[in-house]
Order: C-alpha cells, then sequence, then structure tokens
C-alpha cells in the first residue's frame, strides 16, 4: 500500500489555482429568496407554470384551462378507434355500478336510487378533471358504512329519514371542500408516500377481500356481514352452511339458470334524473358540526382509496397522475355530487378494477357509464327491481384474480427483503382487518424505514484505489489499501439530531478499532481521520454540535480532523455554526485525495501547521 | 469550457487494471448475516460486548456488573472533594423534595407521607444503576394527575382508599416492568428523536410554567388550578384577585417573615421509615387491567421526561447517557419502589434543575437527599407540618429563571431556521398545552424535516472544476463549467418510494431545461446524462422503477444515461432489480471524471456502444 503515499491530487495537478484547495462556501443568498427556492421544490416539483412561459394571453388562457381540466388536452385528440373500448368497459361498469350502488346505499342507510344518482354526474365531472385513464368512478363500501355509523348515531335513518339524507348531502358537500383544498393546497406530495410495493400489497388484500364478499353471491346467501376482514366474512359464511345455495358452485355451467335462481330484493325505484339537492345542504346547527365531522373522516379515507386505485393502474400502464390534480377532481366531484342528490363516491377498486380489464382506454368510459346509468335512470329503473348477484360476483372475482400479482411479490422479495416486508404487511392488514388499517401499517413500516435510515446511517471507511487518486468504500472494492496513519470515513446520510449522536459514538468506535489494529500490526500510529463529506446531504445544529464534540475528543487525543467534499448546504450551516473557524478552513478539502496529499506531507515533514504555499510546493516535489 | 473536453480520467492515469474503470459489485453476502449487521448497527451501536472481549472470567463479571451498575464504575474514582458539592446539592433537593413530594402526592390523591417514601429508595436505585450526573429523582405532576384521573374513574380513593393504594403500587410496579423492557429490548434509540433544538425549547417552556406554578406560592393563594398551561394558570391567578397575598410581592426584602405568614396546611404525618408493600400489589382481576393500562401510560410519560431532562443536563456538561441504561435505571427504581411503599417516579425537571445549580456533581447528590429524606422520616415529621411555601417558590423559581437559554435561540435562529421553529414549536406546546403536547410537536416537527429531506431530495447539476478532473455543483463553484453535450446530475439522498416519482419528474425537468437552454445558445446538442450516484445511500424497488423508466424515457428521445460511483449497497440493489442487465455494465464508471470521458470519447468518435478496450486505447492517444 505504500506507494500510494505522497498520491498527487488530480486537482491541482494542471497547475490549478487556489480554489481548488479549498471547498467553497456557497455564495450568501436572502433569506426569503432561499426560503422561495425550497419551497418552490417541496410543493411545486413539476413546476407548473414553467409552460406559461412567453406564452399569448389567449394561449395562457387555454393553457390553464387545460391544467384543471385535463379533457382539453386529450379531448381533441381522442379518436374514433378508442372509442370502441371505451364503450365496452363504460358499458361493463355500467352493469356494475348500477347493483353496486343499490346495496352501498343501503349500506349508508341512503334510498337505493341515490346510489344510480352518485354513478351519474359525478363520472362527468371525472372525466373532465381527473388524470387517471382508468379509474371509474362510484360510491365505496367502507365510505357508506362510516356515513350510516357517524350520522346515525346522532340522527334516526328511519326516524328523521329527510334529515339524515340532508346531512348525508351536506356530509358530501365538506368532504369534496376538504379534498379539493388539499389538492389546492399542493399537499399531493402526501400520495408519494404510499410506495410500490404498499400498493402491490394493498391491491392483492382488497382483491382477496372483495373476492370473499363475493361468496355471498356464489353462494346465494341472503344475510351477510357487513365487516370486510377474512375473519368476520369465514364466521359469516360458516355459520350459515345450511343457507349455502350449492347450485351456486357450478356456476360456471349453467349460468342462466341462476340468473332465475338467485335474485336480490331491493324495492320500488323511481324513473327520473338527479333531482337538485343544492337547497337541502344543512348549513346551520345543531347537525353541522356532525355533518362536518364525518365530511372530513369519509373524504380522507375515500381520497386514499381514490388516489391509491388511480396509481396503481397508472403504474400498471405507464403514466403518470398528478396527485393534486386528482385531489382537485375527487373535491369538485363531491361538491358538485352533493348539489344533485349524489352521496360520497371516489374510485371504489372493484369498478376501477373491471374497467381496466375491459380495457378502458381514457376517462370516456366513465362518460359511457354515466350516459348508460341516465338511461337507465330514464327508463329501465323498474327492470333492475332483481338484479342477477350471480353474474356480478363471477365478474368481480375474475377481475381480482388477475390483481394478485404473485410475480410483483416474488420480485420484492428477492429484491428488497424490507419492501417485501411492506408489502405482506399491507395485505394481512387488508385482509385481516381493513383497507384503512393495512394502508397505515404499510405506510407506517415505510416510514419507519425511512427513519431507520437516517438514525442509523452507515460509516464506510475508504481506501486508496491502487495507482490512482480514487478513495472507494473498502469493502466494495477489496482491493482499496489504507493509509497509513490516516483514517478515511465516509459518511452515508445526512447529519441530523436523529443520528448525530450515534454518528459521534461510531466515528469514535472506528478510531478505537484503527488504533487497536495498529497496535497489533505495528503499523505507523494513526494522526489523521478524513471525513469524507460528498454524500452528507444536509446537517442541522445538533450536527454541528456533534462535530464541535467529535474534534474536541480527537484533540484530546492527538488526532487531528479533516473534511473533504462538504455540499454547499453543509459548508452554509458549517460557516454559519463558526465550525469552519474553528477547525480552520484549511482543514477543509475539495477531494479525499487533496486531503490525504496534505495529511501525508505533515506526517513526513512533521508540521503541525499546513499553509497552503508550502502544501503545493511539497506536492510539486514529488 | 473546451480544455475540459477530452480530460483523462485519474484513475485510469497510472495504468490502472480493468477493475478501476468498473463499479464493483459487492461480494454477495447471506442473508442472515446482512441481517445480523444491520441490526447489530440499529441496536447495539455502542458495541456493549466489545470491552469483554479477550478478559479473564472474573473481570468480565466485573465489566458485566459496571455495565448495569456504573456505580462501581464512578465510585472507585470517587473523591473527597466532589462530596462537598454533593452534599450541598443533595440538601438542597432533599429541602425541595419534602415539601414538593408532599403536594404532588395530594395531586395523586394519595396519603402525603407517600411522597416522602419516594424520594428514598428510588433515588438510591437510580445512584446505582443510572448514568446521569445530574438527574434528582422524585415524583412528577403530570403522572401524578394521570394516577389519580385514570385509577379514580374505577376506584374512588375516598370510599375504597385501601385498594386505591394498592392499585397504584400495582401501576407503579408495572409502569417500571414497562420502563425496564424497552431498556432490555434497546429501544434506547427513541431518545435520539429529541434534538437540541426540542430540548432548548423543552426547557424554556417547562421553566416557563414552572415560574407560572410559583405564582401560587408567591401570592399565598390557598385555591390553585392543576393544570400547566398558560391560560388556565392566568385565569385561575386573576379569578381570585382579592386572594392575593400583596406582603408575598415584596418578597425579597422580607424573607423570614414570609417564613411566619404564608403557610401550608398538610395534614398528620407519621414517623418511620418506608413500609413493605410488595404483598400490597393487586395480580388479580378486576382491577388488573386498569392498573397495567395506568402503569404504561404513566410510564412512558415519565419516562420521557426523565431522559428529555437527563439528556438536557448531560448537554449543558458535555457527557452522554445512555438511553437504555436510563430506560432500565429507571424503570428498576420503579419496580423496587412499588415493593416499599413508592409510587411512579422519575426525573423531573425542577427538582434535577435545583440539582444542577446547586452544583452537583454525580449522583451521590441523591444519595445524600435520600439519607435526608429517611433522617426526616425517622425524626423530623412532625416539623413538616408547616411548610414555607413561599421560600420553596422562590428557589424555584431562581433556578428556573437560568434555564431559558435565549442565546441558544437565537444561535438556532441564525444557523438553521428550521430548528428555530422545532425550538419555539416545543416551547409554545409546553408552555399554551402541556409538557407532553409540547414534546409531540417538536418531536412532530423534527420528523416532518427528516421527511421533506428524503421526499424532496436535491438534484444537482455538476461542473468540471478548470484544469482538473473534478466535477462540483455548479451553484457552489461558479467557475465549474458544463460539458457540451453532457449533463451531469448529481442526486443527492437515498432513492425511496417517497421521492422516486419526484426524482423522475425533476430529472426529466433538468433534462428539458438544459435541451430549451441549448436550443437558445446553440451548443452542441445533449446526448449523454451523468447521474452521479455518491450520496445516494440506499435504494429500493421503487427507486429501481423510476431508473428504469427514466431510461425508457431517455432512450426514446435518443439520449443515453449513464452512472458514476452507485455505492455498495445501491449496486447490489440495481443488480438484483436486473437494472445493471439492462443499463449495460459498461455505462456505470467508477468516477464522473471516467463517466465523462467515456462519453467524450463517443461523441467524437460517434460510436454508439462502447468497449472498454476501445476506450482504453483513446484515452491513452489523447
Amino acid at each position: 500500500m505504500g506507494n500510494s503515499d505522497y498520491v498527487y491530487p488530480s486537482a491541482a495537478t494542471e497547475g490549478g489555482g487556489e480554489c481548488l484547495h479549498r471547498a467553497a462556501i456557497p455564495p450568501p443568498q436572502p433569506f426569503v429568496k432561499s426560503l422561495k427556492n425550497s419551497l418552490k421544490e417541496t410543493f411545486f416539483p413539476d413546476d407548473p407554470l414553467r409552460q406559461f412561459k412567453n406564452q399569448s394571453a389567449a394561449r395562457k388562457v387555454l393553457l390553464g384551462l387545460q391544467y384543471f381540466f385535463p379533457v382539453l388536452e386529450w379531448g381533441p385528440r381522442y379518436r374514433l378507434g378508442l372509442l370502441k373500448s371505451d364503450l365496452i368497459s363504460g358499458i361493463t361498469i355500467a352493469s356494475l355500478a348500477i347493483p353496486q350502488g343499490i346495496s352501498y346505499a343501503k349500506l349508508a342507510n341512503l334510498p337505493p336510487i341515490l346510489g344510480l344518482y352518485s354513478s351519474f354526474i359525478p363520472p362527468l365531472i371525472y372525466a373532465m378533471m381527473g388524470s387517471s385513464k382508468d379509474l371509474a368512478v362510484g360510491t365505496v363500501a367502507v365510505a357508506s358504512l362510516l356515513i350510516s355509523a357517524m350520522l346515525g348515531a346522532e340522527v334516526s335513518p328511519t326516524q328523521n329519514p329527510t334529515l339524515y339524507l340532508h346531512l348525508a348531502f351536506t356530509a358530501t358537500f365538506f368532504a369534496g371542500v376538504f379534498q379539493a383544498s388539499l389538492g389546492l393546497l399542493r399537499l399531493g406530495l402526501i400520495v408519494d408516500f404510499l410506495s410500490h410495493a404498499t400498493i402491490v400489497g394493498f391491491m392483492a388484500g382488497a382483491a382477496t377481500v372483495v373476492c370473499l364478499q363475493q361468496l355471498k353471491g356464489i353462494l346465494g346467501l341472503t344475510h351477510f356481514t357487513h365487516a370486510t376482514d377474512l375473519v368476520s366474512v369465514l364466521r359469516s359464511i360458516f355459520s350459515q352452511v345450511d343457507q349455502w345455495r350449492w347450485e351456486s358452485g357450478v356456476l360456471g355451467c349453467c349460468f342462466l339458470f341462476f340468473l332465475l335462481v338467485t335474485r336480490y330484493f331491493i324495492g320500488e325505484l323511481k324513473k327520473g334524473l338527479n333531482p337538485v339537492s343544492i337547497t337541502d345542504l344543512v348549513m346551520v346547527s345543531p347537525h353541522l358540526s356532525i355533518a362536518i365531522k364525518t365530511g372530513i373522516i369519509t373524504g380522507v379515507i375515500a381520497l386514499a382509496e381514490g388516489i391509491a386505485v388511480g396509481r396503481s393502474f397508472a403504474m400498471f400502464k405507464h403514466y403518470n397522475i398528478d396527485g393534486n390534480k386528482e385531489m382537485v377532481a375527487i373535491g369538485t366531484m363531491n361538491m358538485v355530487g352533493s348539489c344533485f342528490s349524489c352521496y360520497l363516491t371516489t374510485g371504489p377498486f372493484s369498478r376501477s378494477a373491471v374497467n381496466f380489464n375491459a380495457g378502458c382506454k381514457t376517462a370516456v368510459s366513465n362518460v359511457v357509464m354515466a350516459i348508460a346509468v341516465m338511461l337507465t335512470l330514464l327508463f329501465l329503473t323498474p327492470l333492475f327491481h332483481y338484479t342477477p348477484l350471480v353474474v356480478l360476483s363471477s365478474i368481480i372475482i375474475s377481475a381480482m384474480l388477475g390483481l394478485i400479482d404473485y410475480d410483483a411479490a416474488i420480485h420484492l422479495w428477492k429484491v428488497d427483503k424490507f419492501d417485501f416486508l411492506v408489502c405482506i404487511g399491507a395485505y394481512a392488514g387488508v385482509v385481516f382487518a381493513s383497507v384503512e388499517i393495512g394502508l397505515v401499517i404499510a405506510v407506517a413500516i415505510s416510514l419507519l424505514r425511512l427513519l431507520l435510515f437516517v438514525a442509523r446511517p452507515r460509516t464506510l471507511v475508504l481506501g486508496n484505489l491502487p495507482n490512482s487518486t480514487v478513495y472507494r468504500n473498502v469493502e466494495q472494492y477489496p482491493n482499496a489499501g489504507n493509509v497509513p496513519g490516516i483514517l478515511i470515513l465516509e459518511i452515508d446520510a445526512p447529519i441530523y439530531f436523529a443520528n448525530s449522536s450515534y454518528l459521534r459514538e461510531r466515528i469514535i468506535r472506528w478510531v478505537d478499532e484503527e488504533e487497536d489494529r495498529i497496535k497489533v500490526s505495528g503499523d505507523s500510529t494513526l494522526q489523521y481521520v478524513v471525513l469524507d463529506m460528498s454524500a452528507v446531504g444536509n446537517i442541522d445544529t445538533s450536527g454541528i454540535s456533534m462535530f464541535e464534540e467529535i474534534k474536541k475528543i480527537l484533540d484530546r487525543r492527538g488526532l487531528k480532523i479533516v473534511l473533504a467534499n462538504p455540499g454547499a448546504e453543509v459548508m452554509k450551516k458549517l460557516d454559519k455554526g463558526k465550525f469552519i473557524e474553528n477547525l480552520g478552513h484549511e482543514w477543509i478539502y475539495l477531494t479525499v485525495a487533496e486531503a490525504v496529499a496534505a495529511c501525508n506531507y505533515m506526517l513526513h515533514s512533521c508540521k503541525p501547521n499546513p499553509e497552503t504555499d508550502e502544501k503545493t510546493e511539497a506536492w510539486n516535489s514529488v
């Protein structure tokens, strides 16, 4: 390893000026400007205003409209070839939307016809404003159940059905307001915390749950649990073995027969489109607060489901959805919906999966569904008096099975065990508890990983690659050799309060271990500790104190600390925190190679305090 | 900047072998071994077993005992010179412990004498096992209030005082078990999430709150709110203006006078040491569950206060406390205490602050306090029938005022605005709500910062420093020049699900902007995008998908993606995720300089697919 002594630092090779030997402190920026920059990077990473630059006023208006109404962008490019696919998928989801809407409205203790109303207006709004091509709009079971639980606790749906109905509209309105505000406040970044692994687990779990729910239709049961977890469903099924319709088991063979045998009674349905309900919104006490509370809670849950579902299918088809736009679109469709006799809608998993499987191409399938529902409302409602549940169930199950992505789960296991854990967490949470608990578990495990990464960063020992000025991790490059008298460490994460005491201990332990090793091997004694800061993206005040403490400890042991390549943000903070002053700017180098060269010069000339000129001279004389 | 073309990569200068041109994939490690390593780094960063290596059996036993009983380490080195300081501070805190203990016991609806018992046994245990030199052990207001609220809801302290008392002992026992388990499970890393900024804010807030509480004594009020927030305290004070003892206002002038005027009636106190209460622990239903619940909740809160306080004073005196040891020590003292008529104790802020101010040097001050309390219990309890509260209040207030660290807050504002926000959050939370809410707010803001750092990492454009092979951020080094036809980006954080869609958008936007710039300036067209991965500590499956998508997008636009210096962990994941296969190992370079040299060679020889031999030849011929 001796040949790595006195390595000539590359940066100085061709007579570079003094600036090259110094890690620069970036030019100072006014606080307001840097705050503005970081807010922009945080909330407007897509820079939505960029395309508006240097455009005529008319074009600006058009672009602005296109931003809020993506239909203006893709609509003009819509070709008839796509219509065929959208028509098929739209009609398919309409055939699902009608019975599903009716049963979810019953779950929410609302008149069944509301389920149909809710599949008419909101999909039209979403088709104009949404950025997903696969999301099918409709009501969802969880939100329906929550509405009946929360509002029902205050107003009885049987004794005071009108007030209950009006409160449901009001809650929907506030859910919409809340959802759209999140989007307008650019909080779409919340969506980034739903990872690929979370979604794989979530989809498989949701598919399992939806399949289990279909056992009701398949077995022809009339009583069934409203809970969605595995245990409740299995208990519900096996507690009524005598009620099983074994005929349903041979479903594939005699499909039509069952259209007559298994039926679902839903009561009278009136003809006619959605009545206006804007005047029904309850904006006065005493029930306003429960409506707002219900709105916010169901709104968040519906939003999480809608965006997770939208993201899942976008991932399948390799396009992007914009979280902020989605929030505004879903919020607006609920606000408008609440004025036209609709209750809370979002993008339900089952309906979107059927839409995707039926080959939808654009949001036009939502329009087709809305038109089909409209025609039903105008002419066909009496026909839906009897709904063949078994057909519905078989459509849903076949769509679901394709969504349990074993291969993706195996891939996660192979590449990243932690991601696999997240995926299994989401799956088990959805199957054994509920959709929200599954999401919460997966997000919590994912966040824990981020926190652990920051709380326990790796510190790597660097060695010199033979015949070069490159210093790399000795574990990754086993031929990298250590430099006598100098310990080179790389810190692999930002230095924050959460890791500063760990890093202090870990760095001191590296030094202890190196000294132990030297004692045994009889190498030259340790005199310099070079810290490669290339990977330290940021530092806070705890981190600066940590450096001060390390410096004190190493000073006491006669060791000198040297920094290599701190980034702009870190230099700024170290300068403001007076650590550069304390350490001496001459002990901060641009590259590890230069730091090592300077240390080597000191080691061999035994001078404790380097002067740049002397160093350069020494280097030039090698 | 033309002179940076064809820069000779330094690593190859001296005839380095092929290995130098390839970023190495680290040798594969069995899953169990890598899991073991990362668990060790996470939970045993201090490597507590290291000192046991190569030691005799007897020495091992001694070291083991010293680990759990730090007194065995510092005890033999204890000098008489320290005793004077410890004696003074011990007696000072004893004089505080007696009235404080009595009033907190009353808060908990327990017999007043329990406050004295609790200042006798637990401090002795802590002195042997604790690692803080400044923590003074005793009961705390918040936990006392919680005990009375939680247990009192199930058992009335007036109608069934014996059962209530026994349940309090049982809850204390379970609090101790829970606290010690957290320590034994090595979850001390929770403590790392209390940052310097949090503690500065928390201490200032707590000092403010404690000062406000002393207004009771200063103004000689007999009725006072049990709440600790600013609003409640001020309302309580100003609602009884007629009760104010204006005499107290001139406290400083005629101290002794007030010893006679202002008094506090506390009822009978029996002589004698703690009776054994181990047989009083309630280990059977029906009240076991409430005792366990109370124990866990009060235990966590007491632990948070004790460790935050211990850490604060350790920071003042520049020593470390070990979170895991502290948890075991505090847990043990509560388990033992519950067997000797003590209820929940921890390190109260006010008492520790007085201890610190009185100049304590070691945990011996706790022993002195315990002895003083013991003597009081044996001989002096009747004297404490009248406690001069005004003296107590003035001692506490003077200690508190020194703990509001304006300078630290100003320093935070100057160096790091975000840390300042955390500090103010903690302060406002403590003053306007409660100690726990303040802690929660500060920790939440701190975590949010970590998450934002990961969710919105910076991407930096690198340029070539003149006459060198060093590439650095052009913002930090304005003289760094861009290389025609090549865009060099550095990613500044691990690539996780939380930032992968952001990074994809951001990188594509950099490419767009660079192409726009080139269109205007007429420079040579962009052909290569070099991503410097030095600062990317880790990657998950979402990150790998992100790279695949970027590659697809850039391929479509005729751009080639090149990676420079991915670390060991990243190389391993990219390899397992088949991205290296997809990209081609020849497009991953050890340094940015080598990547740029290869791209330049391609640019000028117009060959789309590099062969290492050709490259080396080309470089050598420059």
